[in-house]
């Protein structure tokens, strides 16, 4: 795809300064950008890579001031960052833009789909399914019986959904990431062997969640493990059954939330954190990565870290003495040493 | 699926005190059933519930006795929570009674297939595979070349095993999971890279495991890598070359084993767990979430937690003297100072 | 598969003692070989295995003195370790010999297939891709719009490549990897919700990458998240957008990468190892198992340990005096004891 500035400026609303005609086919940094790239400048911080960028288009701000020549082809909008991102979005789209039924893809009779809709070749859409309008089934997807989908579901490529889940509208899943499995129950039974404890609940996502890679969601043992409006959940993260995450939380890569654990609104949550079963997380809770959460977190808004946790100020002072534990080990031994001579002088 | 309280009562040998003629459609617990649910009761301390659950029909033990009239119709039985339990089996079994070949699938013609199985639409079945009876292969499964699955079988969608590797009975595994890949082995050489080591043994899965999701267990260098009767893995678990995992032993979510250890029988292993290679840890070992086991563990039966792990009682003290370790520092400076004072003091 | 030693022998340019008919049909460790292994003696710390082995045949060095009587036919070479090494690569080649395009594949008329192709059935091969030479895309892999793939590239079942990303040549990716998905980028807005930043990047992998299962490389926001030649990846390891991995780098199952970080060359990273975002690793650096870097390490080659990190040495100090600390408090509370004491009897 090539673009002329002023073709671009046209659809921002924007003034070209220099050659209109100059041609872009890519979005770039300003400070990675070469012949043929689109960047941006918002940031007064990058101010000094406008007077030395390859690239052959830069958005700026109205206001922006130059204080020395320029080589690339500005465009002038109101606010260059929030033009840009329309752009990478509008790019984005264009890249996403699936549409219609590829051969062969499996879809059960009794499917409903809605307007719209792409189904990549040997995706699988089970019995009694009921898809809203403009879904996106990528191929080798599968949707097991009676799931339920919104409008504007983008399933990607090897996502599985088991029976019974159901998914809100704007919901983002990606590929190979696995919905609704069995949550992890066994009963011990007096041999040392296990009877399986049957997992008939669901899961049931709301409206505008995105999840990444390969991450798991398992289904509640009885009713639903549940994923809020808006949150985030990033690759290779475990939610076990029956846990509530919830509103506008984001999670990041390889963190697991054992059974039953309900974590609140606005958390955030860093890399490989884990946090132990049937415990509450307050809203606004902030967990640094690798920590683990080992018990209830009442307080609004703090911020955690440690395995166990500590409050975070606490855990890096503690850090701090750790690392001067050796030092601190020898203090001691001179200390007793000293004592020793004290009170044998005393005795003497 | 709707049920009357009579027929259950019936398949429970139960008998009904309420209505015999109300419906239910799904299974819920006691304090979160609505109208339509069937709940039990058999923690006395949950028996309030009784008294104010929205269920419309509750098992409950003969000998319930009440102390506060109730709005749901009772069957009583003998033990509400085993026939509660049943009563899940069937319904999960009911909701997994897949069966019959779905179009297109890939059979290979030299593939010998049990009685009774089922073989969903893009699932793949390679040369010289032997599968027993009453096998599910979901759609978009691969059983590569020389497969040996046993009576029972279960692999959900996107399950792939690779060429040679050996399934027991009753083996289950959930989307995603991958078994036999090739172990993490390279060779270095003098200029900085490497040369792949052939990785050309198997994994053998002896009866009644069950595996979760988007779990990986890598085949061998040589021989096999081996879970034994009875393991259950959950998901997202790493399971390296050459390794055994003992009989009935149970590993939570993201925890990882590396290569030639071998685990013991009836472990128990928390989440987000690290054991290192070429180990062994003892029989009923238990080890604590996000553990790091760095060293051959020989006493049975013992409770390990830390990274690296320590004795469980030893890692609690340590944690709490860890927290006190910023205090702790204090105390040693004020000890300093008194000694200096106490030492000029005597030298005065 | 059956070979006579003699055929072997041949095969290796070697010298055959004992009966050459004898007939071989799987490679095993010296130790655990069975009547038809073969198996082979290198390391003179295992010579006497040489005298009980129940291996058919045994590969030995020209040099080998034999101190008792051996039951096995021997075959004599230069070298027997590396004898040992050609003939697993030669069987393991032989296992993964696919060639062909099985029905039902989906391939775009305009994807570009070079000579001697795999293409597994229900394999996606999208528009606008382009494939070199002796290429394996095995059942259920996906390969999204203008990908390009070089030369001797195997996707195993279940690999997901998104669109516009680029692999080099000799490229292995097993089963359920996911490579291109997107980046983990969204904006805070004042409602607590948050908006995607669209991820119009790409991943690039170069020559002679291997990576495992269930392993994630997310598209870079824009530009290209990097995997330089030679690296090797585990299974389940989190590559965030805009990292790159240095050429012939390493790194063991459950690690993580947050975005934008800088991994060095021939770095070696253990198992579940984090590492924060915009740092950079130098060269040669070794993260020992379950680490946290939390900083850029600008040291070339030094050994790094703990979460956070500290020297190697350091840390493995700071372990043993963690080990220590509750014998630690005791002094330090025996040590304020005697010098109350000893303030007391001065005051007295």
């Amino acid at each position: 795809m090539q673009f002329k500035a002023s073709d671009i400026s046209l659809l921002l609303n924007g003034t070209v300064e220099g050659d209109p005609s100059v041609v872009v086919s890519r979005l770039a940094k300003i400070e990675e950008g070469t012949a043929g790239s689109l960047s941006f400048l918002a940031n007064p911080k990058y101010e000094h890579f406008l007077y030395t960028t390859d690239s052959s288009v830069v958005i700026v701000n109205n206001e922006q001031v130059l204080t020395a020549p320029v080589k690339a082809t500005l465009i002038r909008v109101e606010n260059a960052y929030s033009a840009f991102t329309a752009l990478l979005n509008q790019y984005s789209a264009i890249r996403l833009n699936k549409s219609g039924v590829e051969q062969p893809s499996f879809v059960h009779e009794s499917a409903t789909i809605g307007k719209n809709a792409y189904i990549g070749a040997f995706a699988y859409i089970g019995q009694g399914v009921t898809m809203g309008d403009n879904c996106k089934i990528y191929p080798n997807a599968y949707i097991a019986d009676n799931v339920t989908l919104g409008n504007n579901v983008t399933l990607f490529p090897g996502v599985a959904i088991y029976f019974d889940c159901v998914l809100g509208n704007n919901v983002t899943i990606h590929s190979g990431t696995i919905i609704g499995a069995d949550g992890f129950g066994f009963a011990p039974n007096p041999d040392g062997s296990y009877t399986k404890i049957a997992q008939i609940g669901n899961v049931v996502i709301e409206d505008d969640v995105e999840i990444g890679s390969n991450t798991t969601v398992d289904r509640a043992t009885m009713g639903s493990t549940v994923i809020r409006k808006g949150v985030k959940l990033d690759n290779l993260i475990q939610i076990a059954h029956n846990v509530e995450i919830g509103a506008n939380t984001v999670i990041a890569a390889q963190s697991g939330i054992s059974g039953s654990t309900k974590i609140g609104e606005r958390v955030l949550m860093g890399g490989q954190v884990g946090v132990v079963g049937h415990i509450t997380v307050a809203n606004g809770t902030q967990v640094q990565a690798q920590s683990g959460v080992n018990k209830t977190l009442t307080e609004e808004g703090k911020k955690w870290m440690g395995s166990p946790v500590m409050k975070y100020a606490d855990h890096m002072r503690s850090v701090v003495v750790t690392h001067r534990l050796p030092e601190l080990e020898r203090k001691v031994q001179e200390l007793e040493k000293l004592i020793k001579e004290l009170t044998a002088n005393k005795e003497a």
